[in-house]
């Protein structure tokens, strides 16, 4: 990403068989460049721009950056842990993300781009010579909702081997993210390529729709009803997209075979969706899943009615959380109703908060353990 | 687009089971917002901001906007034509994509949102509840250039009919786009899930690689050799990317059931590799093709040699371009040069510049044409 723009620059102010479909006429800025100690310099052109800052999530607090002569404000950072990291810059107040960064945070609430320190050694995320599975965006119908879209993930070797079926992950985004997010940012995809190039991870399928009904006002009285709009989700879920994954993709139809994990506003669907619904999905996972402790009982009315009949059907409950994510607290809460209710459960608090660098890790951590 | 933002601000305002990752502290910005009469409503926080304007696909010149008390400018356009637009504020000289539109141009050269004005009457490229192909995201892997990316839309009914065999159509972007741009803003599969319900294209697969080999100096000299670039490309196109393509999906591997279309520097790599491979690519159609007089003879070499044979195997030879496109001008001189040669081609003269309204309009008349 680095180097690309400047050579870009040079290739269209050179003659060239390749012409430009819309010259840049701004000065050449790399940004982010990340060095070989893995610190990295960010950049942003803006003469006539008081402050501006870098919001990473590597920090804990903006970056001053400052300005050279040309207008190009920079700041070159400590060397960073190798990860993936939101960031943006705050003009003068205003949140934008890197011009010169095609890596974009897929989300509705706010635009980031996406700095990859690689670091020597290849993460569990990183793009490596292993077989990799095909990431298919697809639309399906909805009778209520219209035509909808889902990212899925087929395995290594899904399309040449016609018989042979799969179970299947259902993977929820956050409350702001995207049916993309989970792949761009959360690297599923390639997590799972090189699990299963290790032979750590079963080959499976793994879903990652459009995780809400609609951002719209609720259809049947004009006022904000999110309750509802779960509602429709789950009707949507379980109406339409489940049937669709299961009538086009090869995969095993039963509860041992099947599983859902989600993250923050999808963590708290997926508990609402899959925990109280144990005989079809046997793995249930919420990375630092979004819960109010005043809606527990009504958000988990089934498993909570029947706990010997949830462990039983249960073969992964597990919840992580950062300890520094704000939703620590109402996690530790659940986990001490669900100690009292004698439902089981694995439990992983890490350092950090409520970031997709811990969504990375987690998954990492469950993908091993579904299937077996 | 335009409701959802509010809505999700509402939302996070509101206790709920949907807990959000980020709290955006901006006011609530509604950007753009389409109206029933086809005009559109940009806005833009910046309360600092000295001058901000639009600069947008339909308009010639930029529109200049207003702030309100709030720091939010804004400007209401007149009645647009339906289509999708490329567009970008300019704050202070500093050229951004619109925060609150997930809709984003992919381009490593510069960065656009796009507005989508559907109008009354569904358009060649508006999602319809029509039988929908797949959009995958795929690696292959290049002996010299390691891991690429490519986009590759299979057909409805594809995976449903497996001992069905498809033609092949290789899309190139243009200079500084990516392999997603076709599908994103070109909307490659959705105009062709349209055609194909219509009955005006045959099914057919849609191969959309990442159109370089690397924007990177020459390995072998340390200079920015454009040509050098293209040479690979080529070695992986053919070595690498076909043979990946005819390995893992069905197609029909034959002249008569290969086309190579691109637009503006993909138009002419379109050419080079087409035009001058006619025993492999029977349809070959330039979008604009980028291409310069003093490189006619040496990029159509081979096409130029036996103009009778050339004939022979083009079952279409297609250029179209638009009549305020910079590129109008060498169009029309290279098609001079092949009506000297007697080299047959079909073309098309558009009103508009080099843009991806003109191009989305010249794949829904080409697609009908091929394979037939």
């Amino acid at each position: 990403m680095n180097i690309r723009k400047i050579i870009l620059l040079l290739i269209l102010a050179s003659r060239s068989l390749l012409c430009v479909a819309q010259p840049n006429s701004l000065p050449n800025v790399v940004s982010p460049e990340v060095h070989i100690d893995n610190s990295v310099t960010f950049r942003f052109y803006a003469p006539k721009a008081t402050t501006v800052t870098l919001n990473a999530q590597f920090e804990k607090s903006p970056l001053l950056m400052t300005k050279d002569q040309q207008g190009i404000w920079a700041v070159k950072t400590a060397p960073i842990k190798p990860d993936m990291y939101p960031y943006s810059f705050n003009v003068d107040g205003v949140s934008v993300a890197d011009p010169n960064n095609t890596a974009i945070f897929p989300n509705e609430g706010f635009q980031n781009s996406v700095v990859e320190v690689t670091g020597s050694t290849p993460l569990v995320h990183s793009l490596q010579n292993v077989p990799h599975g095909t990431v298919s965006y697809r639309y399906y119908q909805s009778t209520e909702l219209g035509t909808r879209p889902v990212v899925i993930y087929t395995p290594p070797g899904y399309e040449n081997n016609p018989k042979v079926s799969y179970p299947v992950l259902y993977l929820l985004h956050g409350t702001t993210d995207i049916e993309e997010t989970w792949t761009k940012v959360g690297r599923a995809n390639i997590i799972l390529d090189n699990l299963i190039a290790q032979g750590k991870a079963k080959p499976m399928i793994i879903v990652m729709p459009y995780g809400r009904a609609f951002p719209v006002i609720s259809k049947s009285s004009g006022s904000l009803r999110n309750w509802d709009n779960l509602q429709e989700f789950k009707k949507d879920f379980f109406g339409n997209l489940m049937p669709f994954i299961e009538k086009n993709y090869r995969t095993i139809n039963n509860k041992d075979n099947r599983a859902i994990a989600g993250f923050s506003g999808g963590g708290g669907t997926t508990l609402y969706f899959g925990f109280n619904n144990s005989d079809k999905f046997a793995y249930v996972c919420g990375f630092a899943p979004g819960m109010l402790k005043n809606e527990f009982d009504r958000n988990n009315e089934a498993a909570f009615k029947d706990p010997i009949q949830t462990n039983k059907n249960l073969k992964l409950f597990w919840i992580g959380v950062g300890k520094d994510d704000m939703l620590y607290g109402v996690n530790q809460e659940f986990m001490q109703v669900l100690d009292q209710k004698k439902i089981k459960y694995e439990s992983l608090f890490t350092e950090g908060g409520h970031t997709w660098m811990n969504v990375k890790y987690y998954l990492s951590v469950v993908a091993p353990k579904l299937f077996k």
